[in-house]
């Protein structure tokens, strides 16, 4: 058997024990205990964003990864003669425009560098030349690198085109505060296995209730269709296809444990205090970061591998996997890093004897990190 | 808090304490832990069905519902010159017809009554009506009645046309002996909640390795594309996209229950007694089943709903539920039935506790079940 151990990852994340428990007790996808749980979760992921069924907000649950949800949203909001328009500094933005490619959307695509933000006046710009862009989407925390784009001023630049503005905040909704209606967004994505601290099983999209009410029969598939997906849990409560139960009832868990830390502010607070411990920490053993400071987000930080040729990443992996600490290969695609999340239930101990280990491996291989 | 219930529906089902307990330790989907659970679970699911990757098959595990599978076989396998041929006697088969509609399939679709198994003579007779048909699929174990559709003599005929046959075995794997070879048959998907007896998060197909190669570039998503998803977990052991790392540790668990208690044939025998147990207490209760047993298969039985006024079935439901035990609603398109399974972590003990509960029910509610 493998010793606990604590993930410093983007997720799948370090949970709570009592999340994992919540697991513990088989539960039927019709059964009452559940739709009620389906019920609260739809309700209070909206009010974690600022909205509500009031003000014209949904939530549908889809079963799967988040990439699932993102395709959900992708191939059923974007219509036949709708122009979808990509903005790409990362994996996961390039992630949507190979969607829109399989679907066949009408689509354009802005990339930026890697190691820049999304800028509102580059967004701008773009939709000037291409007017006839009906959304844009975009990714907030890009898991790739860790930077935050702008969400809010894009959103702004949305509003004025107009176009329907689709958020990918995967990594970070629920680790910072997001509000809805003021960052114009129209569909924001993230899975159960993020900020929220839950386990794996689902993606969630929130949803402005006018511009779901539009995918009604634009879906590209059976599965992955948010409308009816949307249409089933409000006609009975249940989910069409059999949903991820347990992960469902560890996710209602997984908010009240958020509501109880004092909601995303304090979650927030502490991932900050994490990311603090952790520059500190890797500074003072000589990585440097992938990003400048400026765009360098909370959620999840790209260290560079150190030039010494000693270093080899899979064997400093599982060096520090032996001892109970689990990071991140990188994803970027000219530069060698590899990259330590902030996000779960970490501490700043935690980071700290993350530390103390990396210090300990590198000394026990005789690697030199440079300044 | 509720109490621990037990259910006899065609899943989520009611799973050891053990399986569910293997999700008590957080897992990082690139840890060695978790990809050699998930190497040791595609290749014994191919052991279950008696093939193997010496002889040319292979195990994909696609991420979500069931569903999810199907949808990721039929839209990846069948090309775009390529014609399905669905054969349908019930709301699974009608899914697939769905699917085929959705992704704008060349295809047939051959319909039987709910009450009447698929034949191999009308099946022939549909093939030599359509040559042009290049796949067949068809359902298993039709939860919507609970019938089995006789599989070995139509992947005979399939062979013979041929055909490429994708079988919907999705309740029965693991509840009965298939053999894929001799049954001809060249994709078959189930999934962890079924007679494995995981629970959900995830569907699996197992493949034809020959015709899985041909789904390259087919697939009509990202996210439900076999082929990349199969090379995928071939190049890597890692899953393109996050898997449900938990459901994964908790079918690992129960693949080495199903071991213990005998493999299938051991498991198949207490389903089978749990059959018994059921149609004998039913039966001297004065519920009749919707099906004739000739047909009638040993996971899931549709009993009608007793002509006396009184019966509701919500209530009854509800007060089953609230003594413990979670039946299951009907899905019968021109009948009003319910249905209970006889799969999962129940026992001929636990069959006979139910029927007492609905015998204690119908007498509670003066409900006169007719002869």
């Amino acid at each position: 058997m493998t010793s606990k151990k604590l993930l410093f990852t983007p997720g799948p994340l370090t949970t709570s024990a009592t999340v994992k428990e919540a697991m513990l007790e088989d539960m039927g996808s019709r059964d009452y205990a559940f739709i009620n749980s389906v019920k609260e979760i739809r309700t209070e992921l909206l009010e974690l964003a600022h909205v509500s069924k009031a003000e014209g907000y949904e939530c549908v649950i889809v079963q799967g990864s988040g990439t699932f949800g993102i395709e959900s949203v992708i191939s059923s909001a974007v219509g036949k003669k709708d122009v979808l328009g990509v903005l790409v500094n990362g994996a996961y933005g390039e992630r949507i425009a190979k969607m829109a490619n399989i679907h066949v959307l009408n689509h354009h695509v802005l990339r930026f560098p890697e190691d820049e933000v999304v800028t509102p006046e580059s967004t701008k710009a773009f939709l000037k030349s291409y007017p006839d862009i009906t959304h844009v989407a975009c990714i907030h925390s890009e898991t790739t690198t860790g930077l935050f784009n702008p969400i809010e001023e894009i959103g702004t630049v949305c509003k004025q085109h107009p176009a329907v503005f689709i958020v990918d905040a995967m990594s970070s909704f629920g680790g910072m505060e997001m509000d809805l209606k003021k960052s114009n967004i129209d569909f924001l994505v993230s899975s159960s296995n993020k900020c929220i601290e839950g386990i794996p099983g689902f993606a969630f999209a929130l949803c402005r209730k006018s511009e779901l009410e539009k995918a009604k029969g634009q879906a590209r598939s059976l599965s992955l269709d948010l409308y009816d997906q949307w249409a089933g849990l409000e006609a009975s409560g249940q989910f069409r296809f059999t949903p991820p139960t347990l992960s469902i009832m560890a996710f209602r868990q997984a908010m009240k444990e958020l509501e109880k830390e004092g909601g995303i502010k304090a979650r927030e607070k502490r991932y900050k205090e994490n990311k603090r411990a952790l520059d500190a920490g890797m500074s003072r053993l000589g990585f440097k970061q992938y990003l400048r400071p400026e765009i360098q987000g909370h959620i999840i930080t790209s260290f560079l591998y150190p030039k010494d040729p000693l270093f080899n990443f899979e064997r400093f992996y599982r060096k520090l996997s032996d001892r109970g600490f689990v990071i991140y290969p990188g994803k970027l695609s000219k530069v060698d890093a590899f990259r330590i999340g902030n996000i779960g239930q970490i501490f700043p101990e935690d980071v700290r004897s993350l530390i103390a280990a990396i210090k300990e491996v590198l000394e026990e291989d005789r690697i030199r990190v440079e300044n």
